[in-house]
């Protein structure tokens, strides 16, 4: 084994060294390696962490002179001596791990300083002042971090001291009261540790890189780590380094700047600075920082105006910083005396609106290719532009908090059933829909309402599902939410009582209910949003269609780029109040006769909600896949309602019940659902297949638009079935067009969305002209989980690492990923010509999105307001896998 | 492409040639060549009978040429003449399809007669009463065979000419009486066809012919095709065949005859015959036929002391029959004066009891090889043997029929809860539970009962698989049965009304209700049956597991030759009485102390439950089955019940109903079960390891039995998942064995019955030592069908035949069956070691358990009442196996 260096002079280092060095390692050496005046410093690797972890506690042989050697190298750089009576070097000593981990772990500052060096700093700076506030800070934040007394005892001496002068501000304490504040700092320190403060620099150093290591393992950051996901053994570099001074005089400052507005992404400098003062003060807040950039009626003046040769350094230093990082930075500087020094860079986070704008203007100003500008969004956060959001300055209370499951911002009246729901909206009302879960009955009652809250239920709960289809702020599984239907009310929060009627905003981005009303402003899409995602589509390979049920739907997925329908769920199209009722008596009906009756009701609008669909998506796909879930979804539940219907109906109670009866599954997921309907009922899909032509004849008769449907079959298990329907759906097509007298191209296809299907893909491939994987209903059943139950252990499993994400979110690659490869894999050898798209919720998920464009799927279908999030996923997909494939080329 | 010849002399075919002569015509042809006495004649093949569909009802060109051809040949052998005033051929024209139809499709007997021809034969024979018999005979049959003329016109002129002379026989009819009906039939023929009876024997061949071939298309035989899965296009043939006589007088006979005795296996020579008669005399019962054997006590001359010269040789041609086809045969014979002639043999349907028999006596006369008599049993019908049966004799009255869930017969009054099952069979009495379905809830009930009749649920219902394993009868499906509740009483088929404490009959072999009670016999395990399965363990390599929970139901299971139990599961143990109140504490604690404590209550139990079944077992493994349903399956379900079980615990009634309606699932199937109650609440899986680990510990101590628990985790997903939990299985094994201060050889695994779980077993044997496929979720997941809720399509889809079998009885190998190799090859690629098994209902199913021979698995485990079937199926799976690799190595 090759011995690995433990310890790197900045110079020596690189970027690419990340993981050895840690962020701000790493970024320290590479500015050092572009001539940027960065102190001289070193960085301990992470390696070396985890040898100290290893080893219990204890530093590897070997590491104390290498420390050594490099100090010798910053004191030479420096001209000054560690713990020298002359003209002594003082360094910071940082932690950086190969992520950000803001604020978990720990930092030293003004490290070197005792009595004897504090005097020869005053000799040097004839600014006794300066240096004892530097000493004051040391003690402070190394009796705090390295000695382990409480901060708050640090800052009760402090005010004390500062009220016995009657003053606010640290600043305005004098060198004599200093020198008492570090005097007493020490005293409590023995007190409370019982030690003395070390005064030999050499153990202070020491004692400090152990600290930070240790920091790694403090409770929150690991806590932290466990958050998001960071393992444990990349551990944590230390960087020790010469310290400069903010704080010695009025040419003096330390600031932040992102290269960037990054909340904008508008191409101007960012950032504030405070005169005379060291980095923590920016963060501590007591003084309120000033802008650098001259700024139009704001208050202070700007670094632009008081330091304009160091402005313009800092100009100078963006422009190569991110030419070199061909990205935003966020930069943290001190001045000392004048000069200007960078203490750390890294990619500075911005909007979602910053990163579509500055991809767009990096691209046009040449700093990135277009890929580049592709990847450097991330595709998550593109929904957030195309929903409305609170505005941020309103006061808010809490009454719940649960899962985001739909973003956006929207506020209305409570309402706990449906049917209030539709009546109030008619009514001019703004509706939230409140329910313990949704289930298809309710989608008449969330059309009509601004958002739902659910109380149970999962992201790929009806609700959360059937929400994102809508565009509509969804927050489900809101357990502090707590109904009593009996009195209309739910308790919330703090035992919060909200009445139907109340007001409440529900924040669908952030999973959070608030009480009362709070204004909203509407997203812009922006001319930067459309060139970017026009890009995208320049690059991408896979083809995106939404997921509609509505002509309204279908008219925002096409705004949104959708090139096509990718499922239409035609059940939904059933539960309209001038619908049910034919519904009902079509699954109520005595023989086949009478179900063919009401189905006859049915057809007209069947051929509507086509036909608005196929004309939206003129030209486009439309995917339609014919009646998928069990009968028993369309009848009443409760005691009163079957009464209510049997009422309307004119028939006698008792033949609802007993259908209903009949009709109850104790797994209806694996039930008499899908294309088994129409193997027991075959006229259902008939009539919707005479729908569907209908109104693809009528419209290529009209000449406004152009019909190109695609039926779908749902749930096939084998070739045998879909052979039998596929038969009916053929027989039917030629009936209409010999009726209408024209003819339209249609496909016949399928869903693959048993594991079986997957399996037997080469067989059903013979027969079908496109396969459609519903990787949803794929999920549940080759993990054997039901989205609906889910929530009792699926979060415990993503917890405890059993499963990497929630599949229901992100297709589990190993376990479904393997299906959907066979499925393709065999279909495709087959059937060449074969279309393969996916329909679940995964369509909309960029990581999904990934793996569907690897495994070769022609398209991916999600809710219309994903649509761009898969156009973007899609485009870096196909960036990076060209990327990977040049550089297989290479070897 | 070859011509192939349409029309086969009797000497020109061969058994092996059955596909295209049919069952009768190769096995007239393999008599031929035997040198046996068959009348001479020839076959037209099946081949014509598709080109005679494909030409829309015409002979091929060529046919006539042929079959006269043929014609000529019998004439020549015959020393007769067709259609000939002197010495006039007289044939037979019958069908035969490649497997018996009995009774589907026509014949014409005695063809060749006119006005002309009867002259001929009355001249010849000097028997004119014979020959008009004869004539009568064959106008009657072309009549209604060719010409449509309905038979019971026939039997009513019959009826009118004896009822004018006052006789009740056809025999006793006279020459001028005989004639008199032949005149009076082609008379009625005119008057119902509009045509003459047709006086030509070729035109009367022709027709013949025609209408043999138009029979394969009748109602009845398209029918008896579909309900026996016989394709349409394999056609019938057609046998022409030199009429013999057993009508000529007494020194004639006909009769059937059996080469063994296919009842009890004895080898006897065993049949019927009547002299002076034609075959259809036989049929048509009108006088007793007469035993071939000399019978004690039994009327009638045997043909033993009749015709004692015949009767030899009739016994020397079973020794030669059965010697060539290596089986019983039945045969037809006809016996004209003092001539004895074979017209049919064909393999001789038998009881399960004389296959075995007749397999261990053929194997002992050395007529057969070991490996020959085992494939001559069919493994289905081995468990009649093990079942009690109703007497043949009793009366009966159906009052419901359903699926045959459970074989079995018993008698018992009727009750409808389990409750008042175990309260009336402790008072003494047998009942039977009728329930609309049965749950985990009733097995306690079960217990207790004689039989289950449940009016909903499949043949693996809860029902069906619990009475399987505990050798209960049960008719399940049984759907003429409505029950209510409230009056206590059950209505059955025809209106019958049955109460509680009304006594029922149940016959699970053949799934019938019956009212009242039958006397039952109890079956007897023969010498025959242990002789015929231990040769049969001789031959298979899979090995033979039981599924039991209960220390009886494991002695049963090792009386039937069980080597070891493959499944116990576990959540049964948790519904006696005395256990399932410490249960539900588990389940209703608040915090993990709470759970624990009621856990320790359960321990002495399952302790005790895995001492008695590992003692049963001893040397052989038992896999015990960790929890594995919902625990909402533990808790009361109606209002009542959980008031009740809340008084018990002394706690609100609201805690318990909460808790009820947090576990309320919607998919329970795909829902919070098998190990993932584990990863919920670690603790379970504990005390259900210790039970293990102690019961081993000390029956080890004991030294009187020697334990082998392997420990199968279920619903396994994922590796991770697995060694979570194993981690545990082992921390507590080694806790016990410390304890105890001794120590068990045990093994730990998992049940691969996810899709993911067969696709990642690769992943998953690095961890887990042995696999068990659980098929029965494997199927559900695989196939998305809930098996409880199946009942309502799955019929419909083997209906149809979208899917040949019932994949919960015989295994789906096209899907299910690719997983379980996938499962099998990537499981067995990195642990070589690894034991693979199945547990699934399809354990105990013939064609299931010959693919999982064929798949490589080591064993099967099926309900102890099963494993002498799967023994068997193991046995045929192994030599079929052999006999197509040796054909294969041959090639």
């Amino acid at each position: 084994m090759v011995k690995r260096k433990m310890v790197y002079l900045f110079e020596e280092g690189s970027a690419e060294m990340r993981n050895l060095l840690g962020g701000k390692g790493s970024g320290l050496a590479e500015m050092t390696r572009l001539g940027l005046p960065v102190p001289p410093g070193f960085t301990i690797t992470t390696s070396v962490c985890n040898s100290f972890y290893s080893l219990g506690g204890k530093f590897p042989p070997g590491l104390r002179r290498k420390v050594h050697e490099a100090l010798r190298s910053v004191e030479e750089k420096m001209g000054r001596k560690f713990d020298s009576n002359e003209k002594p070097l003082l360094v910071s000593v940082r932690s950086g791990a190969r992520v950000s981990m803001p604020g978990m772990m720990d930092t030293v500052l003004n490290l070197g300083l005792n009595d004897r060096t504090l005097g020869a700093i005053i000799g040097e700076s004839g600014n006794p002042r300066w240096a004892y506030d530097t000493y004051r800070r040391f003690v402070q934040m190394y009796g705090n971090v390295v000695m382990g007394v409480e901060h708050d005892i640090f800052e009760d001496i402090l005010r004390e001291v500062k009220g016995q002068r009657g003053i606010r501000l640290d600043t305005e304490l004098n060198e004599a009261e200093l020198k008492d504040t570090v005097e007493r700092y020490k005293r409590k320190i023995r007190e409370v540790t019982g030690q003395e403060f070390p005064e030999k620099p050499e153990q202070q150093l020491w004692n400090a890189i152990g600290a930070v290591f240790t920091s790694w393992n403090n409770r929150r950051a690991i806590t932290y780590r466990k958050l998001n996901g960071i393992p444990e053994d990349w551990g944590t570099a230390v960087t020790v380094q010469a310290m400069v001074f903010g704080n010695m005089g009025d040419d003096c400052a330390t600031g932040v700047a992102f290269t960037r507005n990054p909340s904008t992404g508008e191409n101007v400098f960012y950032g504030e600075f405070l005169p005379n003062a060291q980095g923590e003060d920016v963060v501590a807040g007591i003084r309120t920082p000033q802008p650098i950039n001259r700024v139009a009626g704001r208050d202070g003046e700007s670094l632009e105006e008081r330091m304009p040769g160091t402005h313009a350094e800092l100009l100078e230093i963006k422009r190569t910083l991110e030419s070199h990082y061909k990205d935003v930075q966020d930069l943290e500087f001190t001045i000392q005396n004048g000069k200007l020094y960078l203490l750390q860079t890294r990619s500075g986070k911005r909007t979602a609106a910053a990163a579509v704008r500055i991809a767009v203007d990096m691209v046009n100003e040449g700093l990135v290719t277009r890929e580049e500008g592709i990847l450097s969004v991330n595709p998550s956060t593109l929904e957030q532009l195309l929903h409305p959001v609170f505005d941020e300055s309103s006061e808010r209370t809490e009454v719940g908090r649960g899962l985001p499951a739909s973003p956006g911002a929207a506020t209305g009246m409570v309402v706990f059933d449906a049917e209030s729901a539709v009546e109030r909206a008619e009514a001019g009302e703004k509706v939230v829909l409140v329910r313990n879960e949704t289930s298809a009955e309710d989608i008449h009652g969330m059309a009509a309402a601004q958002a739902i809250v659910t109380a149970t239920g999962g992201m790929t709960s009806h609700a959360a599902v059937v929400a994102r289809g809508m565009g509509k702020t969804c927050v489900a599984g809101c357990s502090d939410i707590v109904i009593d239907h009996a009195s209309r009310t739910f308790t919330g929060k703090g035992g919060l009582s909200v009445r139907e009627g109340d007001f409440i905003s529900v924040d669908g981005t952030e999973g959070v209910v608030y009480l009362g009303r709070i204004q909203t402003r509407q997203a812009q899409i922006t001319s930067y949003f459309r060139t970017f995602l026009d890009w995208a589509d320049g690059l991408k390979r896979l083809g995106v269609r939404a997921n509609a049920d509505l002509p309204a739907d279908a008219r925002v997925a096409r705004e949104f780029g959708a090139t096509g329908i990718g499922l239409v769920r035609t059940e939904h199209m059933f539960f309209g109040a001038d619908r049910l009722p034919h519904m009902r008596r079509m699954i109520l009906a005595e023989g086949e006769e009478e179900r063919r009756r009401a189905l006859d009701s049915l057809l007209p609008f069947q051929r509507q909600d086509f036909t608005g669909l196929m004309r939206e998506m003129s030209g486009y796909p439309v995917t339609i896949r014919l009646l998928d879930p069990p009968l028993h979804e369309f009848l009443p539940k409760g005691e009163e309602e079957i009464r209510a219907l049997a009422d309307d109906m004119g028939i006698d109670p008792e033949r609802v019940r007993s259908r209903t009866e009949a009709l109850r599954e104790l797994n209806p997921m694996l039930g008499h659902r899908g294309c088994r309907l129409a193997v027991t009922y075959p006229e259902i899909y008939e009539m919707q297949c005479r729908a569907i032509f209908e109104a693809a004849c009528d419209l290529r008769k009209e000449g406004v638009a152009d019909p190109v449907p695609e039926v779908m079959i749902p749930l096939i298990a084998g070739r045998e079935e879909f052979d039998l329907l596929r038969k009916d759906v053929d027989r039917i097509a030629s009936e209409v067009f010999t009726e209408r007298g024209t003819e339209v191209h249609y496909l016949v296809g399928t869903m693959i969305e048993l594991p079986r299907a997957a399996l037997l893909a080469g067989d059903i491939a013979k027969s079908a002209q496109f396969f459609s994987f519903g990787t949803n209903d794929l999920t549940q059943t080759t993990l054997g989980i039901s989205r609906d139950d889910a929530g009792r252990f699926l979060p415990e499993y993503v917890g405890k690492s059993l499963l990497e994400y929630d599949p229901f979110q992100t297709i589990d690659v190993e376990g479904v990923g393997q299906l959907v490869r066979i499925g393709i894999q065999k279909g495709r050898h087959v059937n060449p010509g074969l279309e393969t798209g996916i329909c679940g919720e995964h369509g909309g998920d960029p990581k999904s999105v990934e793996f569907f464009h690897t495994a070769g799927l022609d398209y991916v279908s999600c809710s219309p307001y994903r649509v761009p999030v898969a156009r973007l996923a899609a485009a870096q997909a196909a960036v990076r896998g060209k990327a990977k494939k040049s550089g297989k080329d290479q070897d």
